[in-house]
């Protein structure tokens, strides 16, 4: 692509060349959630009509994205910017866990609900955070696992019809 | 197939009618389960082992299949043959629930569990047999919705994502 422009957009470069510098300059992470923001403290988080008490833990800006679109949720979020992986050498500390804790001891937030991906990574993810969550005496929650929207069971794997049976909910 | 196994197998073909044939005249529903079965009443529905307070209800013998790979459910099963589906002229009666409710209310069954897909006529199907069965004091319960086991939100339906986050769970 550069290439491209070099030869036949010389200016179209020099805008997309700046552009790019002045994003890396002024977009940074969200002071309190993580999240990539212009400025100290994102959007979302500076929004009062949302419920502080909730705070729902995903892996990615995208993911706080397919959240939000289905307006089912009203309270706020942390962005870890990646889940645990010990074998790429992804730890704790690598994923900010400090900080989300010490976001969510912030004496408003009484539940963290997790939103990692239903990956391995993601299941120990939210298990690791759940533990720690609790031993600080929060509430913790996770989504549903089980039959996805429209599924058939001839269609879905075993893994998550032994979920959804073990999960089953009274009607 | 049949050309085939008459021009180049003519044995073949008729021990495939006779097989066809038997089949057609010993294979029934099950008395209890309306599941197929040579007997009045099939193997499961016979097997001391299997806890008698839980009843099932699935779509069709796949299904039933599906979730007993699965190891997970240890009570007996009712086979619909079928969901409810009003555009297809399909209705209770078609579908047996008359059978379903003499099944359920034998004195001996606390729960019912839906596993009819998570389609519209799944669903519609699960509701309608899930007030008949509360009317009669039985508890109902539905396998949980949610997302799929391995499952990565970026990639799974919004109505999926809404329904996980208003089902999540406690940890
Ligand atoms: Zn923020
Ligand atoms: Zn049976």
């Amino acid at each position: 692509m550069a290439y491209h422009l070099l030869q036949h957009d010389r200016d179209g470069a020099a805008l997309l060349g700046r552009a790019l510098t002045q994003a890396v300059e002024q977009i940074r992470h969200c002071a309190l959630c993580n999240t990539f923001t212009e400025n100290e403290v994102c959007e979302t988080c500076l929004d009062p009509e949302r419920d502080p008490t909730l705070l729902c833990v995903v892996e990615t800006p995208t993911d706080q994205l397919m959240i939000e679109q289905t307006l089912t949720f009203k309270g706020l979020y942390f962005v870890l910017m990646g889940r645990l992986s010990p074998l790429d050498g992804i730890g704790p500390k690598d994923i900010q866990l400090e900080k989300l804790v010490s976001r969510a001891t912030d004496g408003v937030v009484t539940e963290v609900v997790l939103a990692t991906n239903f990956t391995n990574e993601g299941e120990a993810t939210a298990h690791y955070i759940s533990e720690t969550m609790k031993a600080r005496g929060l509430q913790v929650s996770r989504l549903a696992r089980g039959v996805p929207v429209g599924g058939e069971l001839e269609y879905v794997d075993a893994g998550t019809i032994a979920r959804a049976m073990l999960d089953r909910r009274a009607t």
